[in-house]
């Protein structure tokens, strides 16, 4: 064994402007280093529990899931280890084996993976146009749910994508909502990319349950999720029959560790940021108007009302070919510019976020992506 | 919201010997909190991701988990969110609905919660003496399966808790692992207390599966955890229909984040420290035989086998009463010498362990107790 390789661990691109979407709302604010210092031993959490995390007061973990019910505007409030582990836990404790979910065809893939664990069917709402928008039919929901029910099929769960991970298209919820409860069924809005991120008010969006994802979109050290329901659903997370403060789908603790005081430490900053949404919006939607100008096309719903930004790069593509890098010119170029996170190799589609970055660092991230195009 | 409570958020015990065995192995060295610095924003880890944690080779989640294979000498290794989600993952993987467990009486709460979530069928093997021993009846498995046989019942695993959390009492695993293979049945050893803490062995042990947890034992941040298991049992593990190289169970990915960078940190200081077993053995007992000496009397296996001691005080109980402070007294006065991780309030029973205290602390730890005692 090379013991020497798990020494000095570095992380290569730690000082970079990094445009993966998946990282830009997961990038922590002093406060949470500051906080890791205090609690990065293993249990450190613990030091002041009796029984239940949730109820923890020292750190104050259970002032903080009621701030977070607040914030979210939802009644309860509980960790899990991210919005994947959330998901499996409403479905696991919802439905039966065998029944039917439907969901969004941009659902995320743990969405189906969840359901699949849970031993579940899948009925998918598609697009009302496909290319370029991808934009789901909303309102088909009413139909596959009808589709199922003429059937005989059971129906365990109606799920919606608040923003999807593939175009960044938001979805009015209220409509899939207001569907669910007609039709008597409850409602999971998966909140990966836009609690943290964007205002969610769980109740006007009609939805039963939340989840939420700390490291993609709430400025935390990964993982960590959150999951909020409706007083109306408390039943549905059960406790155990023979340690009886226990729940037993959160099989007693979840995130007992670093990722939760990260989580509470950025809770403040997040509260904050979250009002200055448009203004990450205006940023998006500026770096959308300068790359399309050099053959940059924008997929999904436009103007863009998230900041995941899905493009098709001809240009790109043509570059490659000529360059004696390949597809990898791109990578190279702005990794010398010290920009990361847009996926080496690939030159027909990028995605990319700006969320949470400078105005002067999304105009340099723009000129420099103009300077490699037109060189 | 008063958001300002989560400003500056403190660890009161952090300068404190700790003396809780929960906390004691997730104690991380200072390997670990440099490699925290680097790679603390949220889905760092996955800057050069293709599509699967345990494939990752920067930072090296590949290589760490072969070396982890090595280490506990089992064929397999993936990560989990903790020892509890590994037991929950090898129970839901194997076992149908309605399936018999057979488990020792000492197991964790979390392997009931664990089988309760799988809606499994729990068998206990019980303990050849009870008080003050509580060891566990070890032949006892093979009875309780023959029994079940009998009953026609279906026996999905074998469970055995390594080292259990409340007596610290170290159970001869390749007993039961013997009985399990000669029955047919697939054998799970809980190792939350043992492995990282001392060495184990999992091949020799007979295991088919092994779940460990970084935080309790590791000296990781939580939570994360370790499963292991062997190459016959590999196709339990299924990936998913639609996403081939995503692994169901694991819903994709599972400790996408800090507590896996600590793991690794820390993976060498853990591999020395395993070493050194037998002085940690030294210590506890010294801690007992000077504790036996003032009216403490240790319960569970001796001479201890594993850190983790239970005392039954009834001194403690004796002052109390006479105390204004009534049980608190003995919280208080360790907390005034720097002293903390005894239940606070309780005089009964105690438990601790000085796991990792050099040996100047050990001294201390004893002094500070007679001292309190003798008052």
């Amino acid at each position: 064994m090379n013991l020497d390789r798990y020494k000095n661990l570095k992380r290569q691109n730690r000082e970079t402007i990094n445009l993966n979407p998946i990282q830009r709302g997961g990038v922590i604010p002093s406060e949470a280093k500051k906080a890791i210092y205090e609690f990065w031993d293993g249990y450190s959490i613990c030091d002041f529990c009796h029984g239940r995390l949730d109820e923890i007061d020292n750190p104050p973990v259970r002032d903080f899931l009621n701030d977070l019910s607040e914030f979210l505007n939802m009644d309860i409030v509980r960790l899990t280890h991210g919005a994947r582990e959330g998901k499996f836990i409403v479905m696991h404790a919802l439905c039966k084996e065998g029944d039917y979910i439907v969901l969004d065809k941009n659902a995320h893939y743990t969405s189906y993976l969840a359901a699949e664990r849970a031993k579940l069917n899948i009925a998918e709402v598609g697009y009302e146009k496909e290319y370029p928008i991808y934009k789901i039919d909303l309102e088909r929901y009413k139909e596959v749910i009808d589709e199922l029910e003429d059937k005989n099929k059971s129906i365990g769960l109606i799920l919606l994508t608040h923003v999807d991970g593939n175009f960044g298209n938001l979805n009015d919820a209220k409509k899939v909502g207001k569907i669910a409860k007609s039709k008597g069924y409850p409602f999971l809005l998966n909140c990966a990319y836009t609690v943290g991120r964007m205002p969610v008010d769980g109740k006007k969006l009609k939805a039963d349950f939340i989840v939420a994802s700390g490291h993609k979109s709430m400025a935390a050290s990964g993982p960590i999720g959150v999951l909020a329901f409706n007083e109306e659903f408390s039943e549905v997370i059960k406790t155990s029959k023979r340690y009886p403060i226990k729940e037993v789908e959160f099989l007693g603790c979840t995130s007992r560790g670093l990722p939760l005081i990260t989580l509470m430490a950025s809770f403040p900053y997040v509260v904050n940021r979250v009002k200055y949404w448009e203004d990450e919006i205006k940023k998006t939607r500026y770096v959308v108007d300068e790359l399309e100008k050099i053959g940059f096309k924008q997929l999904g719903i436009k103007p863009k009302e998230h900041d995941l930004i899905k493009f098709e790069t001809p240009i790109l593509d043509e570059i490659a070919k000529r360059d004696k890098r390949k597809g990898y010119f791109f990578y190279d170029e702005l990794k010398k510019r010290g920009i990361t996170g847009i996926k080496p190799g690939v030159t027909k589609e990028v995605k990319m976020s700006v969320y949470g970055l400078e105005w002067e660092q999304v105009e340099y991230v723009v000129n420099a992506i103009k300077e490699i195009v037109n060189r």
